[in-house]
This record gives C-alpha cells, structure tokens and sequence, in this order.
C-alpha cells in the first residue's frame, strides 16, 4: 500500500483540468486536479461528484442556484444531472472523488476534454 | 447545496473514533472523525477505505505489511478485507470515504463502536 503526499502529487504536474489518479476504491476513483480560469458547462448523469479544495479558490456556478465558492478545506457534492461550471479565482488545487470513468467534460465536445492520467 | 467547511465541522465535536457525515454520493459517505490513541484490529469485508489526515498523525497498522504514517495533507486506500488498525500518535484529524453503511469497527464488538452521525 502506497500512500499519496498530496503535496508531492500537485507538484508532479502543471497542466489545468488534467486530472491525475490518486486513488480508487469500490467503482470510484480519488483523483487531484488544477484549475485555473473557467472550465466549460457541463453536467453528469449518472455521478455524483465531490470536490475538496486543497489550495486557491473555486467557484461552481449552477444554472438554477446561487454559485458556492470554496476556499481550502471546503467541500462540496454537485448531484448527478445538476449543470455546473466550476471557474477558478484564478486558480485552485482540488481532489474529486467520483465513479470510475467519470469525463471531465461530462461528455461536452471541449479542447479542455481530458482523460485522467496516472500520478507519476 | 451546501458547502462543508472542515475546520468548523472539525470544531463542531470532540468525541474520537464517533464519525460524522459530511457527504453522500453515489452509495458512499464522505466521514469526518477525531483519532485517539488506538482503535481496534479489525477489516471491512466488503469495503475498500480511503483515509485522508488533516491534522495530527495516524499510524496505519497491517499484519502483513509494514504501518503506513499518515501526516496532514496525506491519504491511503486500505482495500477490503485487509486487516488494519489506526493509531493516532497521540491525536489526528480525518475524512473517511467509504460505502454508504461502513461501520467503524467492521462489526467487531468494541466500546469504540460507533454509528456515523449528521453533523450538527
């Protein structure tokens, strides 16, 4: 059993919305992510998502609630289906914890549309 | 939706090894809970169980593995039905994900055996 420095792991890579495997357990996966700017609109239907930030500032904007900004050590769960796009202010450091083969876009065709990659 | 702020949530109780809900999602619960000192051998036969400290430092005992010290900002998954037992040195603060209905102990009869509770 290996454990994951969380430190070590942000500092391995610097690419935005490019989530990297830190975990997985019971069909779902503990993966770390750096966001700057904004992402896209997206939703997912059938997963339900976590987000823990770590470091920065994250705000998550919904179509039909109040945005919710989270700063290190808060975390929030996005239902599946509800439409969300988080924007960093201008950048943050977060885990996701979601299903298996959750896609960062939700499926939305987007240049930031990426698989998650193994920690190195 | 609402957001968790884990220093209050943190500072909302005192009890150790008593958990407390801060999330649900897609059939597993995101916990909260304080450490002291040692908890009891046990495993989850069924559930894989991820551990994040946040503060303090909590020993990860095997019985066939060398311990695993997990320092703030620190995570490891402890697969199903591996036998382990933490020790926080002497106290420590984490998140616990785990399937929905985990229960501490494994089921092992224990007076630390505790029910997950809301937060409040």
């Amino acid at each position: 059993m290996e454990k994951v420095t969380l430190d070590d792991a942000f500092d391995s890579f610097d690419e935005p919305w490019s989530p990297r495997l830190a975990g997985a357990l019971n069909g779902q996966e503990v993966k770390l992510a750096k966001a700057e700017g904004e992402f896209v609109w997206h939703e997912h239907e059938d997963a339900d998502e976590m987000f823990l930030v770590t470091d920065g500032r994250l705000r998550i904007e919904f179509r039909e609630a109040d945005d919710v900004v989270l700063e290190a050590g808060e975390l929030l769960v996005v239902p599946r289906s509800v439409e969300h796009r988080p924007v960093a202010e201008p950048t943050a450091e977060m885990l996701l914890f979601e299903p298996s083969g959750t896609e960062n876009t939700g499926g939305v065709e987007s240049e930031l549309a990426s698989e998650v990659r193994e920690l190195e």
